[in-house]
């Protein structure tokens, strides 16, 4: 007898298996787990995934998750809509938002260029960006996205779209992290800091 | 906005949240991932944890997971039913069925003593397995429950239960586990190892 020998089990561990980063033996701790707990409380668990899926809708403007087709971002007049912040996905728009230092809106793109992974250009909302760019109201693009080699090629990609618009195209500032030790640094992130040094009153925050 | 702007994505973060070892991070990323799905895979995923829910049934003898009444371990008649093996969950049957040394029976506690946890011995199949021993066809039962301060208070509890039967009552052998370099064994268990050697012959895999 093993896993595979009971069929309910074995869907509930492949289904479980295909979450990112979750094996074998976790998934049979999740399913483990589920079968401790009452009926009616896995029934609330499987039909959230459910009703998610089936009821989440992506805001027309910016492809950030909305419960309508303008996202309470996009359509927050408080907001400056001249800049515009590209992310990977939208948990950086939770992180940027977080931070409270953030009044533009966003560009989701929905994940990065990765050739390893299958992802190209045609993947990702590149063009719908280009598109919110050519209407002319945009003043500067900044560019929030990881700093790896999937995520360098991406904003390569991306200012090569955009080198004929008359725009600002920045990138989120690298360094040393607010209370890291120096020598605990890697040399390219310290090199950086180093090299985008800022006016001391600039560095105060207000 | 944040994770809990939007009620659908905050109630499966929520769900996911509620499996043992996943944090609210990882719960969104799980969230992001079906997000990313096709609807009718994510409609699969849900429907299959309440489908196992509603079908799983355990075994009326040994509490293992079963199909029918009788799990395929406590019907199969070549099993000695004379030998009932004690486990914590149907990962050890698992484990130990997978080691093809095993031809006894089982009883699946469902858990452990464990009173930070709120797990006492009504808990878990304690009364069942005296049951199944008072009907006198038992001959041995072997504890196979880990060497933790929990587990130990499980065994001992059920040994005083078990001590006025005329039964064997063993616990797993502890030691060095096979391949492991003797200098890096913890103390406690090369100390077990030692206290409980065996004749040489006997430790030769037949």
């Amino acid at each position: 007898m093993d896993i595979n020998s009971n069929k309910l089990i074995e869907d509930a561990v492949n289904e479980f298996g295909r979450l990112p980063g979750i094996g074998k033996k976790t998934a049979l701790r999740f399913v483990l787990y589920l079968l401790k707990q009452k009926p009616e409380d896995v029934e609330q668990f499987g039909s959230t995934f459910i009703r998610l899926r089936n009821g989440i809708k992506y805001c027309e403007n910016c492809n950030n998750i909305s419960e309508k087709e303008l996202c309470e971002i996009c359509s927050n007049h408080k907001r400056d809509s001249s800049v515009v912040c590209v992310v990977e996905d939208i948990r950086d728009v939770f992180a940027i938002e977080n931070t409270n230092q953030y009044y533009g809106v966003y560009h989701v793109l929905g994940g990065i260029i990765n050739p390893m992974d299958g992802v190209g250009p045609k993947d990702i909302k590149v063009d719908a960006l280009v598109e919110r760019v050519s209407k002319g109201e945009i003043k500067e693009i900044i560019m929030a996205i990881s700093a790896t080699m999937e995520g360098d090629t991406t904003i390569f990609y991306i200012f090569k779209r955009l080198k004929d618009f008359d725009i600002k195209f920045t990138t989120i500032a690298r360094g040393v992290s607010v209370g890291d030790d120096l020598e605990y640094a890697d040399e390219v992130t310290l090199g950086r800091s180093i090299l985008h040094r800022i006016p001391y009153e600039n560095s105060l925050v207000k």
